[in-house]
C-alpha cells in the first residue's frame, strides 16, 4: 500500500504511454515502487527542471526516462540530478527510431544516460536494468533479478519443446 | 563601440569554438552586435537556463547554438525562450556529424530549432539566417543580405573565369 | 478580411498538401497572414523563379517550403531572394526522410535554409518558427507565441493529470 | 582546334576541380569537345538558370555537373533544358558523400539526372557515359567506348600476371 | 506497327513488373520502340551474358534494368555491351532501398551506369533519360521531350489552381 | 589500500585499451575500486563465461565492457550476471561505431545492457554512471557524483571566462 | 527414416520460426538431415553454450543461426565451436534490419560468420549455402546444388515467357 | 610442393591486394593451397566468366572474393558455379564499406553468398570460414581449426597478463 517510491517513469508525450507502461508492469513484477508522469523537456521545460531537481530528495532512486526523435528528456534529467537516468528511445519513422537512439546515447563526457533498445523491447528493460542497479543495494532485488532470468530460461524451453513436438 | 547586442552565440564546449567563430566573423561582416559564450546543456545546466530565460530581457534577438553529438543546447534554449534559435550541428565521428544533426533537428511539435548544415558551413550559415531574420525589422540589414548575395556570385564568377583562363 | 499577406507556403507537389497544411492551420491561430500555392522547383523552373524573385516586391517576409526526396524546393527560393526561407523535409521511403532532409539542411556556405523536422511535425514548426521571426519586428507576435508556449505547458499538464487519476 | 563543344562540365565549387577534371581527362581521350564551368546553383543562379536555357542553342549534347552536399546543380540543369544530365556526387564528411548521393539521384517524378558514383570514380565514369549517350549517334565514338573496355581488360591483365609473377 | 525496338527494358524478377511498367508506359508516350524481359544476374546469368553481349547488334541503343538488394542486373549489363545503361534501384525494406540504390550507382572507374530515383519515380524517370539520350540522334524525340516538360507545367500549374479556388 | 574491487573493466582486445583506461581514471577520481582484464566473447568464451558467472561472489558490483563492431561482450555478461552491465561501443570505420553501437544497446527483451557514447567519451561516462549506480547504496559516492558535477560547471565556467576576456 | 542430422538449425526467439523455416524447406528439398530449436544467446546462455560444444560431437557439420537486433547467437555459436556458422538477420524496425546485419557480419578477427541476406531471402540461402559446404564432401549434394540453380533458370524463363505472352 | 590448389583467392583491383594478402597467410597458416588472381567482375567480364565456370573442374572446392563498392565479383562467382563463395567488403569512403557489404551480402533468394566483415578482419576470417568448410570434409584441417581457436585464447591471455603486471 505505502510501498517506498524508487523510480520515477516519465515519457515526453502521452502517446509514448502505451510503450512506457511495459516498464512500469515489470517493476511491478520485482514489486518496486514507482510514479508515472508526463514531462516534456522542450514542451514543459519548468516541470522538467523541477522534477529532475527535486527528485532526490523526494526519494526517488532512479529516473527512467522515454522519448522520441530530439529525445531530449534523459539527458535534461541527467544534468540536474545525481541519480542514475535510464534512457528508453521511442521507435520513430526515421530508419526506425535512430534519430531517438543517437539523441539518447550521444550524451557528453561527464553526463551519462543508461540508454537500452529501441522501443517495447527497451521499456521492459529499462526495468530490468533499474531493478539490477537497486540489487546492488537490496538483495532481495537481486533474487528476483535471478529468479527473473530463470523465467526466460524456462519459457524459452517451452517454446522449444513446442516446436520440437509440433514437427 | 556601443553596438546593441542583438545575437548570442553559444556552443557546448570550447572545442567548438574554431567553427563558431566563423558566425562572429560573418555577424562582424554584417555589423550585427553579438555576444558570445561557452554554455553547456548538460554541464551547465543552470547557467543554460538563466541564459535562456534571460535572453529577452537583455534584449537578445535570436540564439546561434553550435553543439555536438546528443546535441541539445539549441532544443534547451528553444524551450525557454520565445526569440528564434538557430542550431549548428557539429561535426562528428559518426557517420560525420549525424547523431548532432538529428538532435538539433528533429525537434518537437511546438518547439522548432532553425537548423542549418553541419560544421563551419553551418556556422557562417546561422549568422546569414540571423541577418536575413533581422532583415524583416532592420530595412539596412536587407540591404546588406542583397549585397552579400551579390558578393557571392562575383567571388564565383571570378574563380569560374580563372578557371577559363587557365584552361 | 484584408490581412497582409507575410508568409509563402509553398510545396513540391500537391502530394504534400496534407502535411503543408499543418502550418497554415498554426499560422491561422497566430493571425498572420500567408498563401498558399505548389510551386515544383524541377517540374516548374520558371514559375519558382518567379515566385521567388517576386517575392521581397510582393510583400512576403518569408517563405516555407516543404519538399521531398531530392528537395530543392526550398534551396532554390533561397538562392533567389533575400527573406529568409523554411525548409520542411517530407517524410520518404528512404529511412524515412532521409533524402529530404539532407538535401535540404546541408545547403552550401552562404545560402542558409532554416530546417525544421521531417513531416507533419516539421510543418507546425515552420509556422512557429515563422512566428518567431516575425515576432523580433511585431511585439504582438511575440505576445502570441509566448501564449502559445503556456498553452504547450498547460496541455501537457492536462494529459499528465489525465494519466494519474487513471491510474 | 576547332572541334564542336558537345558536353558542358560544370561544378558548383572550384574545390571540386581536381575531381571534375578527371571527367575533362577522360573526353580529351574520347576526343569530344566539352567546356568547364563553375556555376553554383545556390550563389549563382542566374549563371546557373542561363547555362541551362542556352545549353541546346549553343549546341551542347549533354551537360556533366558535379556538386556536394544538399547538391542541387544538376537537378537546376535538368529542370532547364531537355538534354540529358549527368550528375557527379562529391564526396563529403557526412558518410562520405551520402548526402551529395540522395541529393542528385532521389530526383522526382518527370525530371531524371543520370547520377554515377561518388567522387574521383564517379567524374570518370559522368564522361564514359557522355560517350556512350554520343555513341548512340555518332559510330565513331562508339568504336573508341569499344576500345576502351578493351583497355580496361588488357590493364587488369597486366595487373594480375604482374601479381602471379610477383608470388 | 513494327517500330524499331530501340530500347530493351530487364528486371531481375517478376515482382519489379508493376515498377518497370511504368517505365514502358512513358515510352509508349514517347513513341519509342521497346521490349520487356525478366533477367536475372544472378539466376539466370547466361541469359543475361546473352542478352547484354547482342543487345547492340539486336539494335538496342539503350538498356533500363531494374533490380533490388545487391542489385547487379545493370552492372552486369554494363561490363559487357558499349551502349549506355540506366539502372532502377527497387524498393526494399533496408532504409527503403538504400542496398539496391548503392549496388547500382557505386560503379567501378570505367563502367558507368546511370541511376536514376528508388522506385516507381525512378521507373518512369529511366524512360524519360532513355528519351533525352535518344533525342541526342533524333530531333522529333527532342521535341516530345520539351512537350513532356510543357505537360509537367501544365499539370502542376491546375493542381495548384485547384488549390486556390479550393481554399 | 586493499580497497574492495567493485568494478570490472574488461575489453575483447588490448587495442581497446587506450579507450578503456579512461573509465579507470575516472573511477580512480571516485575512489572506487576496480580490476581491469581482457575478455574477449570471442576469443576467449570460456574466459568469458567463467568472468561473467563468478563476479557476483567475487564481489564484482557492475560490469563494464567494451568492444568494437559485432560487440558481443557486454551481452554475454548480461547474459550470465545478474549485476547491472555496462556497454562501452568503439569506434570503428563503419559510419564511426554504428556497428558497435547497435551491438551493444539491442539488447533483446530481458537482458539490459546499459549503454553509453561511443569512444572516450563514453569510457568516462561508463564509470560515472557506475559511480551513480553504486550511489544508491553508498552516500558517499553521491556526494562525490554532485561534487563531480559541481567540477564540471566549474570547468566549463573558466573556459567561457577565457573566452569573454580573449575577445 | 533415421537420416543423419547435418545441419543445426537454432533460432534466438520463436517469433523467427516463420522465417527459418525456409531454411528447414530448402534443406528438405537436398535431402539433407536437420535438426531445429529454439537457443537464446541472452536468454538461455547455458543451452546455448551446450548447444556449441556439443555440435560436433553430436554430428552436426553445420549450424545455422537466425537472430534479430543486437543478434549475438551466430557468433556465440562460432565462438565455441570449430564447425562452420551460417548466420540470419531478422528484419527488424531499424532501418528494415540493419543492426541484425551488423550485429552478425562485423565479427572480429579469427572468429568468422558466414552471414547471408536478411529475413526470409537469407534463411533460403542459408541452406542453400549450407549445401555448398557439405558438397565438397558429398559428390550427391554437389549434384543437388547444379540441379537446383538449373531449376532456378527455368522457374525465371518460364515468367519471362508469360511475360512476354501477356503483352 | 605440389600441393593441391582448393581455394581461388580474386579480388576486383590490385589495389585490394594488401588486404586480400591477409587471406593468403592464414590459409598459408592452415598449409590449404591457394591461387591468387585479379578478376574484375565488371572490367573483365569475359576473364570472370571464364574464372568461375572453369573452377569446379579446375579443383577449387572454394572461392574468396574481395571487392569494394558496387561489390559485384562475388555474386558473379556464385552465380555461375555451384561451389561456396565467400565475399569479403572492401572498406570504402561510404559509411566505412556500407556499399560493399550491402552489395555482396544481400543476394537474391537461390545465389548465396558466405559475406564476412568488412576490410582486413573479413579477409582473415574469409581464409578461416574456408578452413572451416573444407573441415568438413578433411580430419586434419578440423583439427587444424581446433588448434588455431586455442592459439587465440593464449593470445589473448598473454596480453591481459600484460595489462596486469603493467598496471
Amino acid at each position: 500500500m505505502d510501498k517506498k517510491i524508487s523510480v520515477g517513469i516519465i515519457m515526453g508525450s502521452d502517446s509514448d504511454l502505451p510503450i512506457m507502461q511495459q516498464a512500469a508492469q515489470v517493476l511491478d513484477k520485482f514489486d518496486i515502487g514507482y510514479e508515472i508522469n508526463i514531462v516534456s523537456a522542450h514542451r514543459t521545460p519548468a516541470k522538467a527542471h523541477n522534477y529532475a531537481t527535486t527528485a532526490e530528495e523526494r526519494g526517488l532512486e532512479i529516473i527512467i526516462a522515454g522519448a522520441g526523435k530530439a529525445a531530449h528528456l534523459a539527458g535534461v534529467m541527467a544534468s540536474l540530478t545525481p541519480i542514475p537516468i535510464i534512457g528508453v528511445p521511442m521507435q520513430t519513422s526515421l530508419a526506425g527510431g535512430l534519430d531517438s537512439l543517437l539523441s539518447i546515447v550521444q550524451m557528453p563526457s561527464g553526463i551519462p544516460v543508461a540508454t537500452v533498445a529501441i522501443g517495447k523491447t527497451g521499456a521492459v528493460n529499462a526495468a530490468i536494468l533499474a531493478a539490477q542497479m537497486l540489487s546492488i543495494k537490496f538483495p532481495e532485488i537481486r533474487k528476483k533479478v535471478i529468479s527473473y532470468k530463470e523465467g526466460l530460461v524456462k519459457s524459452v524451453e517451452e517454446k522449444s519443446k513446442a516446436l520440437e513436438n509440433h514437427k
